[in-house]
């Protein structure tokens, strides 16, 4: 099989070089940037373009790996050849094709990549939606090379992962950072924290989150709690508030 | 250095097997159950006994390791012997001892533990507070045999380390909850999140939680955030727009 990849970015690198080893002949990368497109091709024997005008006609499959509003750009200044296109995009829906290729999907894995660290793909949950089922056999055959955990998904699913990691990972880290600032207080460093923090997401490998939810609000200890709010300020004792009030709830039935 | 430790919950388990394979000699073990004692005891080469009156006298170093609302009630049944009593409590204070004791401290090892998983105490940073400076000596000499991350650190400072472990643990684990729930709803299982959830833990490595924020908010890309709102039920919408606001407040410097 031979690919292109169109984006030179954290993501678009990670899953050239991942679809090299598993066999995958990568054949050009584009990008706006020529020096970044020739840093990606050269560790992979690809060769590099910055003009989508220049951008070969003959391969099976075409990933198109940019930020999420430059994908119709792409997707509009390119002409169909038949070939299979995808994009990498966890937010951007399969309509961006509609009316412009004959073949094609998406093609998300859900991870936080960066150029700096190669991602071992194995675990890393890919997401597929796809113009037909040929298309979605064909584009998960890829998937499968790299990873274990294959999966269909509309865009509509998608927008709710989207969400589901706004909440599991962009929300989480704020409730670190506003525990480092209660550690400063005290004049602890954030790092300690960080052994109990990597025991509480071990635990999600044996049980799920709510079955392993510990603390004042689980155990409805309210003189603790109000302990705690005496002690914060009005920002955090709202958060404080608000998430103990829905442990409480969501726990009502346990 | 002999040691007694009164307790045998998953504190005490994990501390009294890391302290004798450290070289400690415990010599006995309490439980108000005397199976319980009894398990601990046979693993450690020790003596159980399910009587507060039994404790023996002769020891250097005593460990109290039994939940916080039965500390005061060990420390008041115990005559005091002269030696180094602690308790490994991070909510009690250190008055819990005053009058009773003469020479007496804490030794709170922020962890969460179980029986079925032996800890690696080598990262688990040890808080101390004692009576004297002396104690406190001694006391810390004890936790670096276990442990490379050793703190002094007052009830008030332990008070607000707690605070910090409910928004860093308690708190991340109920948005696991919730991300769980949105993922249910688009019919996916709560494990497609756990390698972004590592990689966002795994970062804290080498960057302040401020420092990797990522997400809609951070962006200040509102189209997106009100896109989520509009998706979420009353009560989850109500976080994701407190968290979603403190997140553009505290990054408006940035």
């Amino acid at each position: 099989m031979k690919a292109v990849i169109i984006g030179s970015g954290n993501v678009a690198t990670n899953l050239a070089r991942a679809l090299t080893a598993a066999g995958v002949e990568i054949i050009q990368v584009y990008s706006h940037t020529l020096g970044n497109a020739a840093a990606l091709a050269g560790t992979i024997g690809a060769k590099a373009t910055d003009k989508l005008d220049d951008i070969v006609t003959g391969a099976d499959f075409y990933i198109i790996s940019v930020k999420d509003d430059a994908i119709a750009n792409v997707v509009e200044s390119i002409p169909d050849n038949g070939a299979l296109w995808v994009h990498t995009s966890g937010s951007t829906p399969i309509d961006v094709f509609h009316g412009r290729r004959k073949h094609f999907g998406v093609f998300y894995p859900m991870q936080s990549f960066s150029k700096q660290i190669e991602t071992d793909f194995a675990d890393v949950p890919f997401f597929i939606e796809a113009d037909s089922d040929d298309t979605e056999h064909a584009i998960t055959s890829v998937a499968r090379m790299l990873s274990r955990r294959v999966f269909k998904a509309t865009s509509e699913q998608r927008r709710r992962l989207h969400i589901a990691a706004v909440f599991a990972c962009n929300f989480a880290n704020h409730l670190w950072t506003i525990a480092g600032d209660v550690l400063q207080e005290a004049g602890l460093p954030f790092d300690v924290m960080l052994p109990l923090i990597r025991t509480t997401v071990d635990k999600l490998n044996r049980l799920t989150p709510a079955e392993s939810q510990t603390g004042p609000a689980m155990r409805r200890d309210s003189k603790i709690m109000q302990s705690h709010i005496d002690m914060l300020d009005d920002g955090k004792k709202l958060i404080y508030t608000i998430l103990s009030d829905d442990i409480m709830k969501r726990h009502e039935q346990d």
